[in-house]
């Protein structure tokens, strides 16, 4: 299922087919045809039986969707079925947030600890993690078998820190630092700029205000 | 020029544009081709040249683009050359990092205020702002001018805030919990759903395990 290529824009509704899914099914909603889904979702039918067209469309359309099977489906293609080791680099507000945003548990992902560069963090407790210096890092994501980094710091540390993480052959980085990171095509790469959605909703404040 | 109507597939794409510029403006870049810019962003000339041409193409193309000139107009179609009064509702880690992130003052995001619902934070200091209890909200929305709330609260508290937001007659939400906040056409919503990206992060890492 996974050897065709499929476009990241499909990749990125996902999550939300993921979400949608999972609060029908503990609202104990059994069905649900691509046109109600789509109501509930605000996109188009067509747009939801063409995204499902790409996973060989999970089922019969006139019988509408099997719920249950369906988030499970969308989570397998998600990778949520296997488990994650999390650790999180930047100790701040950002860092400690993610910390304790206990939901990504359930998903899988598994928070194993918590760096920082700066010594006065050193050993204060992050849900039930001390944050370690920056030198136990390398040694750390071997022997925890650390798959995702979670970059929480400044832009200037951003890219040094990611490099090395590269030489500790991390699978993933999700990157709150304002800047993207080019990184081998090996390696996952997730930049999450808050402020361009910032940016974006003040366009459209914007907008409002001049129609 | 805003008149016509954009789609939010572009005016997504241009806080990246603008982040980019301003770096290359910042390094005293003066003038840079649509070709040279797509190399430095990993997106093609020709999406480059099509997305700008939605606001009157921003000059010759055989010259090259002024950087200082595309960065202020750019600026300017976000809405970042106007204030606004922004204030915090939920004053947990998350809150807390936001409020921190400076950088939203200089794109004219002013931090008014943070809220909570916890007597135990009311009076804390945060950037110099003492958190306040949700009762003081309506009339310090009005007598502020408050335009934009950024909710870091609960999926269970979001909605019933939304609407009292609504009825304040705010302009805008930056939605930070894990509900998509469907709210009269009025009031611009940027829903941020962190876990979303987080999904997206794991499908890769689950593909590239999988080729």
């Amino acid at each position: 299922m996974l050897d065709k290529e499929i476009s990241q824009a499909v990749i990125g509704r996902l999550p939300r087919y993921f979400r949608y899914l999972g609060e029908l099914k503990d609202n104990g909603i059994e069905r649900i045809s691509s046109k109600d889904l789509s109501i509930l979702m605000k996109v188009t039918a067509s747009q939801i039986r063409q995204d499902f067209n790409n996973f060989g469309g999970f089922g019969q359309q006139g019988y509408g969707y099997n719920v249950e099977y369906l988030h499970n489906e969308i989570g397998g293609i998600l990778g949520l079925h296997q488990k994650h080791h999390l650790i999180i680099i930047g100790a701040g507000n950002l860092g400690q947030a993610i910390a304790n945003y206990m939901n990504f548990e359930r998903r899988g992902f598994i928070f194993k600890g918590i760096f920082d560069s700066n010594p006065e963090l050193h050993g204060k407790s992050i849900r039930e993690m001390q944050v370690q210096p920056m030198e136990n890092l390398a040694s750390f994501i071997q022997e925890q078998q650390i798959d995702i980094a979670v970059l929480t710091i400044p832009k200037s540390a951003a890219i040094s820190v990611a490099e090395k993480l590269v030489q500790c052959n991390i699978k993933a980085i999700w990157n709150f630092a304002h800047v993207d990171l080019n990184l081998p095509n090996s390696i996952q790469v997730e930049n999450v700029h808050l402020s361009d959605s910032l940016m974006k909703l003040s366009y459209n404040i914007n907008r409002a205000e001049n129609t």
